[in-house]
């Protein structure tokens, strides 16, 4: 079937998490009390990630959206960190970090293109407010915000793929799962979505070593978002 | 507090529903069989809009989306009309004559504008596919898809409103409200939303009686969505 949208995994595939933590962290957080290793912080907070979300895909607990689960992430690299000085208020803003990360230079110019011909939407973790506030500084232009908290239930489970589909009111043949990591593309496949694979090299820094190319047959693979926007026909 | 989000109603508000589907009505339908009264076919479909929500307000069904009410109320308005010859497939394409409605003049404008300041979202009983659909046809720009699908309730039911103010991380009291119905707002503010009243006399025809001005106090009333761009201070 002919794609009729394409969504996005966000984290390392639109946005730069990473470099965007560490260049807010040594800017403004140094100072204000949070003098660590920021490229290591980063790190070890985004560790936590994986783990504090099998909570919910576990079944073990109810669906618990992303800022809770950074929230208490948090707290556990403060600690970690030896970082005690901060007000529960300076939490919550260093917690909201996640809603100020920067997309990768193509991604505003190819995310335009792909509009003019088909639904844009996230297919990302992150929860509906991040998602938005991120869109709104970025200049991100979604239709639609899917992903974990349309479908109660995170990446890689298959609910959270089929149910914002099905929220689409459109078939998985007709979506097209766009992500930075091997193993989102293979989850969504399962579920019946095509793929298209885009490198992004130093997601993890200089010496990244996971998901330099492709490691299936995807549908579309692509340097950027203005080339996957050429393959699609999006002028 | 300072407002950060305009969440609108949509049918009624944003789009002419009525005049969209008895133009589509005559102009295609009509053809193809469907040879009957078109404003008193809309006025009929949309008669059944209210009693087939309060299945799920009344607890009564779980979440059921509104594409899905709107197929069984047009199966009774079929009937009552004595129309008998469409396939299923063409009451499938006659049913998504709610996902091709128009927007009202100044709606596209206004809408571009307030987006320039605040988060502007969907709260609607319409269902995502539903709004992305229209959006993406009529130049919509939202931010963000909220209402009944997001919040698993309809409105005018406390939750629906809640549960999308929620979503946004923010407080009601951040969220404006945006409606042609005096109801819709009053139950807005039961939840601590300030509301705009924007009139639209002519929703349901030339006779309209209802609605044709604020019957409250709300904090905006505004001929047109231009006009609430202005009040709000976007350029």
């Amino acid at each position: 079937m002919a794609i009729k949208a394409c969504v996005f995994d966000v984290f390392g595939t639109v946005v730069d998490w990473r470099g965007s933590i560490v260049a807010e962290g040594e800017a403004v957080w140094r100072e204000r009390g949070v003098d660590v290793d920021w490229p290591a912080f980063a790190d070890a907070w985004r560790n936590l990630y994986q783990p504090s979300m099998e909570r919910v895909r576990s079944g073990r607990e109810g669906f618990i959206k992303l800022d809770d689960l950074h929230r208490d992430n948090l707290e556990q690299v403060l600690e970690a960190f030896d970082v005690t000085s901060l007000s529960a208020a300076e939490k919550v803003e260093l917690n909201e970090i996640w809603h100020r990360l920067n997309p990768w230079p193509d991604v505003v110019e190819g995310l335009t293109r792909l509009k003019t011909r088909y639904i844009i939407g996230t297919m990302s973790n992150g929860n509906i407010a991040l998602m938005v506030n991120m869109a709104k500084r970025a200049g991100l232009p979604w239709d639609v915000i899917l992903g974990a908290e349309i479908s109660r239930q995170y990446k890689p489970h298959p609910d959270s793929y089929r149910n914002s589909v099905a929220a689409l009111g459109l078939e998985p043949s007709e979506v097209l799962m766009v992500a930075a990591h091997n193993s989102d593309l293979v989850a969504a496949a399962e579920q019946g979505m095509p793929g298209a694979f885009i490198a992004r090299p130093s997601e993890h820094g200089d010496d990244q070593t996971t998901d330099l190319a492709p490691e299936h047959e995807f549908a579309y693979v692509a340097r950027d978002f203005c080339e996957l926007a050429d393959q699609l026909g999006c002028a």
